[in-house]
């Protein structure tokens, strides 16, 4: 077993259990509970809750005797709480921070300042740009696309796959930088979600969302610009576009 | 390290982890792995299942050295199942039941006889009244209000948030005495679901429900009263008004 | 105690607690943190991931002093990932695998080579046939159905209550053999999907879907049949009926 992490000031809890090559930087604290398996780099003064698991096996490795565990990389300062499994094969950026009981499926790609709620399920081959939030039980299904800023809300659905169960034809939707998901949407396979655009809660995304709309329904149509939207407690304020976008 | 508490027939595991100002009820039973945040009491003839954490750290542990975790205070007889997360500051009653794996965040008030189903997300400044139950998974948006005897059921979600993401707009529902939510309605940000009101399954409740009428749809909207629906296994009971309400 | 497993090849981790009458087929794997209840069977070459649960206690089990654990039974093969809670009570057949934190109530019956994703929760009184799939966040009611081949995607919810909530009334749905019940669609009680019928994502089903027809919306509505549906990437492909379907 060969474990290169720096000793400087990790806490590191009695009952750890690790891998090999697992890199560990400093000033970070592992709590009790905690699995990590092999090839796992966890960056400095990071915080890993109890019981989360860091590189999780893959299916193979149930089934194949010569299975090595593909690496797993988490940025500088993490805060991942309670029960969290990242799957191996995840590369995520810095200043990464997510609730209990998240679940990140193999071979995702997330930037830098994300957050992640509780019970968010991503399920894999997802790529997710840098300061986006996916707010509580958040299911993100394979090859979706998330880029810079986006937010997504409870229980929103990304879909893959156009006329299930398929194996071949999965691919998810794409949210633009700013577009807002809101609660319990469910977006369809390939649609793309524009930039600034605002989903409304419950709605069906069938077909494609112009920047900067708004969309509302089951299905999902056009129902204004979301620059048009006013604050009922502020009616001189206009939330939309929003933090740049 | 001070505790405080009753010694009197606790059974407590042996890798329960504690911190200071502690206080157990009598004949209360602590299985292994729970830990115990500072500052936190457990009512007597209690149940803390496996894995269990009571008064979770705020988010503001992570970064303030100077943090002091706020009190929690669970009432006599909880039955709370494992993975269970109890976050500080909150005050929950007497005979308080949930399911594994929920999670309660912080400074919500929850009266006595409530139950709370599996994978319940409570996201905290919440009051909930007395005898109210949710069913699995329904997702509490800060700020909302439940009254005494509602139900809510699997997958609803109770939203706060009028023109996301607002950080100083949020205000939840007020769900009134013995209404009903049912499955994977949403309700949206300061509406109110009147007393005895039936919110069909999948509804969007986008404006306020009278008292004892049915809404159903997206947008929901008023079908008739919740006192003319009749059992359709026996067709000469009304099934409300229930349980007095 | 008396444990009766086979101790060829069975691997355990130190801190494994198990109950009376336990049987461990050969070749299973149980990791760290696992739980078995009394009146447990295992079959062989299983692998049971940290902090499962097996047989878990029912209700009665907290307030009667004479309870006793009903049997539960879980065939050869099965892949049970960290943290899954598996009620007394249950029958699983052989082939068995699931993701983490699903949760399975008592006295289902589940037949062989099913699948179960991330956070499903199967509410008890369930009967499930051979080789069915339900994706991650799954929510099946008491006394629902669902025969062989069936597939059942994210956040559906089969619902039992005609007039919530009523402790007599309750009757889940029935999903025959090779049905789809695609992402979100909430079935209501009593409602029968026929063989090889697709609902919609987001569909609410209100009554019968006939064999082979494709229903969508709010309520749900037929629009048209399973197998005239094609494939956008490959237009000579026509995806049902699928797999014998």
């Amino acid at each position: 077993m060969i474990n290169l992490w720096s000793h400087l000031n990790v806490k590191m809890a009695d009952d750890v259990t690790y891998g090999e090559n697992v890199f560990i930087g400093a000033g970070t604290v592992i709590e009790r509970g905690v699995t990590i398996r092999d090839n796992v780099r966890i960056g400095a003064n990071s915080y890993i809750g109890e019981r989360v698991t860091l590189g999780e096996h893959l299916r193979e490795f149930y089934h194949n005797p010569d299975y090595a565990n593909p690496v797993t990389d988490i940025g500088d300062r993490a805060l991942i709480r309670s029960g969290s499994i990242i799957y191996a094969g995840n590369e995520i950026g810095t200043d990464f921070e997510c609730g209990s009981y998240v679940s990140i499926r193999e071979f995702s790609k997330i930037g830098d300042g994300c957050s992640l709620g509780t019970l968010c399920d991503i399920q894999g081959y997802v790529a997710i740009g840098n300061h986006v939030r996916l707010h509580s039980n958040v299911h993100i299904g394979q090859k979706s696309t998330i880029k810079d800023f986006a937010r997504i809300f409870p229980y929103v659905i990304l879909t893959n796959d156009p006329h299930p169960p398929c194996a071949k034809c999965l691919e998810g939707p794409t949210i633009e930088e700013y577009a807002i998901v809101s609660t319990n949407a469910v977006v369809m396979p390939k649609v793309r979600i524009g930039r600034g655009a605002l989903v409304g809660a419950k709605a069906l995304v069938t077909k494609d969302v112009p920047d900067g709309k708004v969309v509302v329904g089951i299905p999902a149509r056009i129902t204004g610009d979301a620059a048009d939207i006013f604050c009922e407690l502020d009616l001189g304020y206009r939330p939309y576009p929003w933090g740049g976008g």
